[in-house]
């Protein structure tokens, strides 16, 4: 399996739904939420980077599209990647699938800053952290092709 | 109006509920959660004695009984007063009705001990803090005689 | 004031927060999914078009810019309207803003179309309910004139 | 494994917590359901019996007794089994476990009725499915003989 794209599946339960019977809009952010948590457990190196608290990577845009509603019942597929990354900003690229029919429930793309904590302010991506970072968009890329 | 007693008000709406149409379980604890905050708002002097943040209140026990169900469009009233203050914790009481008929959705006892943050263990609630405390109590049962 | 562009105010309350202190991602989505409930409340001529539940609106994207993080206590203002009526979508725009500094929180634009639903098919807005949409738009676009 | 006692595991994430670094009280009724959710799965014959829609199990009491607070990183074990079948109502203890030191972060009872959804009145419990209810319990308690 290709490690720089990670997978989480879960269940869709009562408590995920709204009144519609849908799931609720706010609840696929946490679902994609745990899809990145996910993807951090597995290149735990990338997190140690981060780790002294000093740098962290900040949600600037989230660009959600919403294609089908799943409902109760529906087993979904939270698949991860790191899609771009540039010299001040990465993207994310996440979609949910119905695992049954592979239906496309959602797609979205965040994009993230990196932020020096303690001057609270945006820092250029370079050096190691920049290298390990293109690693896993490069060999995404190559998968794809 | 007895300060001692405090109300917020809500309105259900979509996010709030479950596959059921109903507002779900977990959503309550919220709606009570609100309630507390907006008590201690009502109460600054009191919250002052813990703001030095080497003591707070920890919830130990929630016991709640689910009367009705409530639906979208519902208006809530959350009501929320301390109803007991022992030696080593306090019980909080809250109430959640429908606004239009007075119908009881939900009641909540809440158990609390005071914790000494930095050895992370209870206290006897004594001196000034026991004395505010007891006031709001008193007050509280004046009131219904 | 102009009812075309409605606003709420909420309280930053501690189950708001994540982790790090901040509103959680997700908990945004629930204050604009309450903005826009509200602004229905306003608009109960044009919902009554929707409530005999044989069409509704669906949220087909979602954009949303982060610009700070509210924290414990904040008080914050949604801000909703409708920016846009086309043949076969609308667009509403909503803003969070701390009530104190006037600090933007977040925007974030939705995009939604008109579902038939006995079709489950999307429909051309049009007739009564495109007049109505429209007038709201309009209105809103002379006051920023 | 006894089948009577489920079990599922899951992992602390930031968005479960409260602004204290603790998961939030609401969020933990939110893995209860989950656990009992699971429970139902694994009981399919069970949940066939009130698959029909004229009846169904309601929560009227929860009693949660909060032990030690799970934070960020934790693996938590969600045990949940029938523990009390009675004329008019069953009983359901959960508990929550952390998974490295077996720590007990809560402890839920939870009490319901059965409901006669069309008449929206409590049921006896009575006859198969008594019988298949009261199956759970008994293998339970011998198991812990």
């Amino acid at each position: 399996m290709d490690d720089n794209i990670t997978t989480i599946e879960l269940r869709v339960r009562g408590y995920h739904l709204d009144g519609y019977g849908h799931v609720n809009h706010a609840r696929y952010l946490e679902f994609l939420e745990e899809g990145r948590w996910d993807y951090f457990d597995h290149h735990a190196a990338l997190m140690d980077q981060l780790r002294d608290g000093q740098i962290a990577f900040v949600v600037v845009n989230l660009n959600i599209d919403y294609r089908a509603a799943a409902v109760a019942g529906d087993d979904l597929v939270v698949e991860t990647q790191l899609a771009e990354v540039g010299s001040r900003s990465a993207k994310m690229v996440q979609e949910i699938r119905r695992r049954s029919d592979q239906q496309r429930v959602c797609r979205a793309v965040l994009t993230f800053v990196l932020l020096n904590v303690a001057e609270n302010s945006a820092m250029t991506i370079e050096g190691s952290l920049r290298e390990s970072l293109s690693a896993l968009v490069a060999a995404q890329k190559s998968q794809s092709a």
